[in-house]
C-alpha cells in the first residue's frame, strides 16, 4: 500500500499565525511532519511526500503544485492497489492509532478529523475520489457510496486531531509523544518515537494553561526557537 | 460495573449561551443526556445518574449537591468493584465507542477529552480518586500510578467530544446520530439508539456552515423548539 503525506510546503498553517510567526510556523510544520513520518515507518510502512514545491526530507518525494484535491486524485488515479492519505499535521498520530487504520477491513477507510474534515484515508477501492473542500468527511462517505463501498470509519481523537488552531497546540502539550517532562502524556511509548512537535513547542516557551474551559496553551516571552 | 452519569441540572452548558438561550441549552442538555443513557444501554449496562438535584428520568438518581470531584469520589468510596464515570455532555457516544472503554483491560481506564479533560473512566482499582480539575487527564493518569496502575487511554474522537461550545454543535451534526436527513453521519448505525441531541439542533434551526477552516454552524432565524 502507498501511504501518501501530502504537504503544503509555502506558507503552512496560516492560522497559526495568532501563536507563531511565519518562520516558526514553517518550523513546527516541519516537526510535525517528521512525527507523522515516523509514525508512519513505525507501523512497517514507508511513507511518500505529496508536496507543493520541492521539499529536504529523507521520504520519498513527488512535488504538484495543484491544490490538495487534485493532486491527491491523480495519485489515486495512477495507482493499482490501495492507497492511504495521511494529512501532514497530525502530530498525536502513534503507530498504534495509524494502525487501527491501515488495518481496518473495508474498501474505504475514513478518519474524521475534528470540524468535518478528512484527516486520514485507505482508499482500497479503484474508483473512489476525494474531494477536501468544505465539509470531506461527509463528502467522502457519499463518494465512498458512489463506488459500492461503504466507508468504514475510524473512531479516533489522536488521527481527527489535526493541529490548525492555537488552542490545538494543548493538544500537542498534552498527547503528543513522549518528552521526559510530562512521560505520562503518552499512552503508547515508542522508544522509534520521539514528539518531535511538542519538544519544539516546549522550546518555543509553550506550556498548558488551565482557562475556564479547556486547556489552552500561554507562551512565556523571549523564547524563540530557531527555525 | 456501575455506570455513573453526572449531571449538573441547573444552569447546564453555560459556555454554549452565544447559541442558545438558557431554557434551550437546559432542554438541549436533557436531549444529550437522553443519548448518553441511551448508549449505555444498547451495550448492556444499566446507566445511573448522580445529579446536583433532582431530575425526572427513567435512571435511578443520586442526588449530591456537591462539586463534581467531592460527588464521584463518594461513589468510588462507597462502591466495592469497579465503577465507570461518563460524562453526560457526550451527545456523539455510541455503544461501539462506550463498549471499548468498558471492555478495555486494565485497573484504571480513561478516555480523554479535548483539552485536557477526562470524558469517561473505568476504575477497577478500590483506592482511584478523580479530580476533575484543569487538566484532569493528565492529573488522572498521575493518580492511577499513585495506586500502583497504569491508566490505559481509550483513543475515541466520539468520548473526546464533549459538547461545550458553540463549535461543538457542529460535531453533532455531523456525527451524532442517524437523522434521517444525513443518514450517512453515523458510522455505527443503531436501530436502539437515534440521536435526540442531533434531532434538536435541526429543529432549533442548527446548519453546518462551511467557513474558512472547521466547518462550523449557522442558525435559521425563527426557530424555537419548545424547551
Amino acid at each position: 500500500m502507498r501511504v501518501v503525506v501530502p504537504y503544503a510546503a509555502a506558507e503552512p498553517k496560516t492560522r497559526l499565525a495568532d501563536a507563531l510567526s511565519p518562520a516558526e510556523r514553517s518550523a513546527f510544520a516541519d516537526e510535525m511532519l517528521a512525527d507523522v513520518l515516523a509514525a508512519i515507518r513505525a507501523t512497517g510502512r514507508e511513507p511518500e511526500l505529496l508536496a507543493t514545491e520541492p521539499v529536504e526530507t529523507d521520504a520519498p518525494v513527488t512535488v504538484d503544485r495543484r491544490p490538495l484535491t487534485e493532486a491527491v486524485n491523480a495519485v489515486l488515479a495512477e495507482t493499482d492497489g490501495p492507497v492511504a492519505v495521511v494529512m501532514a499535521d497530525l502530530a498525536l498520530a502513534t503507530p498504534d492509532a495509524l494502525a487501527r487504520l491501515f488495518d481496518a477491513e473495508g474498501e474505504v477507510l475514513l478518519a474524521p478529523g475534528r470540524g468535518g474534515g478528512t484527516n486520514a484515508l485507505v482508499a482500497r477501492a479503484d474508483d473512489f475520489r476525494v474531494d477536501y473542500h468544505g465539509s470531506s468527511y461527509l463528502d467522502h462517505r457519499r463518494a465512498a457510496r458512489a463506488v459500492g463501498a461503504d466507508a468504514t470509519v475510524v473512531d479516533s481523537h489522536r488521527l481527527a486531531t489535526d493541529v490548525d488552531e492555537r488552542e490545538d497546540l494543548a493538544e500537542v502539550l498534552i498527547h503528543g509523544g513522549s518528552a521526559p517532562e510530562y512521560p505520562e502524556a503518552d499512552a503508547n511509548p515508542d522508544p522509534r518515537r520521539t514528539s518531535r512537535a511538542r519538544s519544539w513547542l516546549r522550546r518555543a516557551g509553550f506550556d498548558l494553561a488551565d482557562d475556564e474551559g479547556r486547556t489552552t496553551v500561554e507562551r512565556e516571552s523571549g523564547f524563540a526557537p530557531r527555525s
